[in-house]
């Protein structure tokens, strides 16, 4: 009987390792399709080719971006420290003979599996800006926006956990990036959303507030179950690791409760939205599934499946509050992006030391408090120089006409007749 | 040179086929979004809000009810037996001892990754009900009936047969569930349909059937695309082992038979509809896919290729004729889904036998008999009862405006004019 | 301590080759989605049903025919050859026995899982003809064009190399198809394309071109990020092999160059369309992604990921020329399926020899020559007696009317008032 070899094993452990990394980096990557259609669906028809656009182009340059610099600055920085090394491009492959050295540290996946996974959650973190300005903001300045954050905001902030800056020492826990990515997007729109201002018509004189319904519910609802779907890769790969019992175990057990917070999520956002609106409003249900994913996503693994679905329903009520306060606050977010994944990307990340006894509400909110300061405030500043500098709002005539033919020259319904304009 | 012990390998064997049971289990999950997809296409602008918001609270409630009960019920009863034992919660995972043990029955993929595949599952038969009674129904009785058939109905019954009840020891052989799922959902979809009663309009005074054309083909494609390829994880998963050769070649098989089928049901449902009505029916076409599809789900590892693209076939003539025919019983079912699932699942597990030699018609009978009687049975009382409590059928005004404005408050497409109430 | 022998090892590593097989097919399969909702968003309102009809059943069709007799033909036929044998079906799978052996040449996946991944390569072929003879081809004589195509002139071309034809002997390198499967629809599609002639309408008697905008942008956008996805599978699976360092290592570098020539695809066509148009023209941006793909698709391994990048970034910039010049041209292609798959495809061959330094210019030439002709030829000989024999082209008062009510007896989108005939 022949036997087999500890190199033998370690080759077919590293297949399965990056095999893992790569499928779930490929279902993160599909969550870029789900914003695109959650946001198409939820915006007005005369602005929806520019929607699109802007998706499919910040995919485009944050993957791009990522590469140039932005994975560099990320992961190949000093340890515990806030300010990164600056650098550019992606490193180098593992050698065979490092693979099989034996040595404790030896790597067990692909590293350039390890730069898709990553490099579609910067995609993801910028998809979130996008829906936050809709309807009203200049295209090219949003797409030089998004230059800037996925080379270096985003990646600045990301070094201080996932690259072993300062909030990975000072013990911050966020699993898959309920602040690191969502919160994160989310401080970047809301920065956004202050300089840009509301759309016209949206509240009025008396303060009132008008309802601009989205133009395509089919499309809305798409996405979210894109998203769905795609925020199993988001979680279940962020265990890094598939290839022995523990962790594939522990992979289950992130799909088992990141599916159970998203449902948890509609069902009480849809019953809240029932006692509230007296109605069962589809986009409220829609917006609890996506909470309750935020809600999950910085602790996935600890929670029971019945503690991963309170945790989500927690989500689900939040966002609904949270999207009627902000109207309120005339903070004008035409897909609820800030309330899913900054409100309630605090409270998942708050929500962490509830379950995962190594977490602490200090260093939590030590995280919060950084990433948010540091994304807001550089966003902050990056908006006002490109409103200074090409300007970031589209003409009230343009937004009255749709920024489709202003920005895009074509419509996205062209054959349909609308009852408004 | 160093050796590897069976330890290792066991490791790796364990991670093997959890990401196995975890990929096809999101493959499936994505099934969810085929459904919604389907229907909305096939139903009306007015009632097409509605209907995406069933989908995704009914999937929202299937995953929660099966956490709670209905996978206990499935899976923790008595061998053998007719009555499940009551009980919640989803168990313990596997420890590593366990599963090195070396013993044969050691567990070779993670409980977690187990239920995640098993959960989606029951979600999908779910789905199947909402599409049949679409356009009518009041949307809180239909969540109501969700709530009792995804964590009762369908979990005792399931438990028959995959749960090692009755059905099991009989020989009903069902590898995927053509009975077990697919034919469930129909029988509940049936006795909705029979006490709801058809749309207004749909059935003349003189006889003469009404068609009522669905709103937007290309989302009903989608549906049908979405469907064909979580279909894969459906009946590929179903093997549930793929870490030796046999298993994966047995895989494999599957993943070809269940697309030659598919393939089948689609050219025999477009000839004969083209042979039937003289057009290339689109919607003929989908259900003809969906028909293939269901018919190989009894027994997708046995046939050869050729075998399922013709079983898939014969799959695709049954539903153009059970279409035609519950037309003329006045069975109103806006979707198909009975056919489709239904009458063509009945053909689906009585075809087993013709490849599979384990199988009997006897048996196979028996398992017809005995699931659809008691879901059939069980969800016509609860639909009674609904009925008595709180009505499941819209007013006639609001069956007239549609049921989105009346439940969910909004329109699918509030901008686009329509031609037609 | 147990210690593991070689053929635990063999089953496992057979394992993880054939699921790895059958993930990428499922995603290539998802591209049939893919180009089903990139063409149905397009092309106009009242030819949108005829064209979901052609890309359901060109996808069975091309399973159906690839099974009776394609696979044979590709690859049961003699090395070094042009003319394959002919015959049917698709042989054995492997036994235990055979994979166990240990000889060199033993098989490492399963059988069936290589022709589940080469079936759905065929249907992406025939996907690429159905978007440029859309809005007035006649749906039956396509569909017979599409039992030729998928059953005998791709298999016969697939043979020359992937099937160890003569075009394999001379050296001739394309790694997952941009001539094999790319081009060769293209050349199919232009065939076509010459023998139907334009649209009514699209090209006027003073040399104008009028620009004919699709119904509908969420849905080419949406097909444009299905195919982003399923390429993945389209590329990475054609590695062959996952199971050791070096094989991984490949397939995650193929994951990221995929990605990056898309992502650079996009920026150069969106740029250049902004410079040239004046406007953020979504439709370039989306023909700029595919064209990344193709151009990358002939070597996606050898360059790095910055050079991946500029591949598809020159791409990009080629379709947009191309675009234009065909129009000048008067070939009218209404998703500008020629450009992205034809001229772009043969970028991509040609750029093979300046990363991979076993491809020559020579070898690349002689294999776009070859497989041009033969594809081209073919199709012609096979479109001019499907005019003669039974027509090609609808008449002029379907074409006018649009081909979904003549063809298909259904509207896609019954109840939207359109703007326009």
């Amino acid at each position: 009987m022949i036997l087999a070899t500890a190199d033998e094993v370690r080759h077919l452990a590293y297949a399965i390792d990056t095999f893992y990394f790569l499928i779930c980096g490929a279902l993160v990557m599909w969550m870029a399709a789900g914003f695109a259609m959650l946001e198409a669906g939820l915006v007005r028809a005369k602005n929806t080719t520019e929607i699109l656009t802007k998706n499919v182009a910040l995919y485009a340059i944050a993957c791009t971006m990522y590469l140039i610099c932005g994975y560099y600055i990320m992961y190949s920085s000093d340890a515990g420290g806030i300010f990164p090394s600056l650098g550019g491009l992606i490193g180098d492959e593992n050698s065979v003979a490092d693979v099989l050295s034996g040595d404790e540290d030896a790597p067990y996946y692909s590293a350039r599996s390890d730069y898709f996974f990553q490099v579609v959650f910067v995609a993801t973190c910028m998809s979130i800006v996008s829906g936050a300005v809709a309807e009203r903001m200049k295209l090219w300045a949003f797409l030089a926006f998004a230059v800037v954050m996925t080379g270096f905001i985003y990646p600045v902030s990301g070094y201080w956990t996932w690259g072993g800056g300062f909030l990975s020492e000072a013990g911050f826990s966020d699993f898959a990036g309920s602040g690191i990515v969502h919160m994160a997007g989310a401080a970047a729109a809301l920065a956004g959303v202050l300089v840009l201002g509301a759309r016209k018509g949206k509240y009025g004189k008396d303060g009132q507030i008008n309802a601009i319904p989205g133009a395509n519910m089919p499309l809305a609802t798409l996405g979210t179950f894109i998203l769905w779907l795609g925020w199993f890769g988001f979680n279940g790969g962020s265990e890094l690791k598939m290839s022995d019992v523990d962790s594939a175990n522990n992979v289950a057990q992130v799909f088992v409760n990141t599916n159970a917070a998203a449902a948890g999520g509609v069902i009480a956002a849809l019953i809240f939205a029932r006692l509230w609106f007296k109605k069962a409003d589809l986009t409220m249900a829609l917006n609890g599934a996506l909470a309750g994913l935020v809600a999950i996503t910085a602790e996935p693994l600890a929670p029971s499946a019945p503690g991963a679905a309170l945790i989500g329903a927690v989500g689900g009520l939040i966002v609904v509050f949270s999207i009627i306060t902000l109207d309120k606050l005339k903070i004008d977010d035409p897909v609820g992006a800030i309330s899913v994944h900054g409100v309630v990307g605090i409270w998942g990340l708050l929500a962490v030391p509830l379950t995962n006894e190594d977490a602490t509400f200090g260093a939590q909110i030590l995280g919060i408090v950084s990433i948010f300061a540091w994304v807001f405030i550089a966003s902050l500043i990056v908006w006002v120089i490109l409103k200074a500098v090409m300007g970031i709002r589209v003409t009230e005539e343009e937004e009255y006409e749709g920024v489709d033919i202003a920005e895009c020259g074509m419509e996205a319904y062209p054959e349909f007749a609308t009852t408004r304009k």
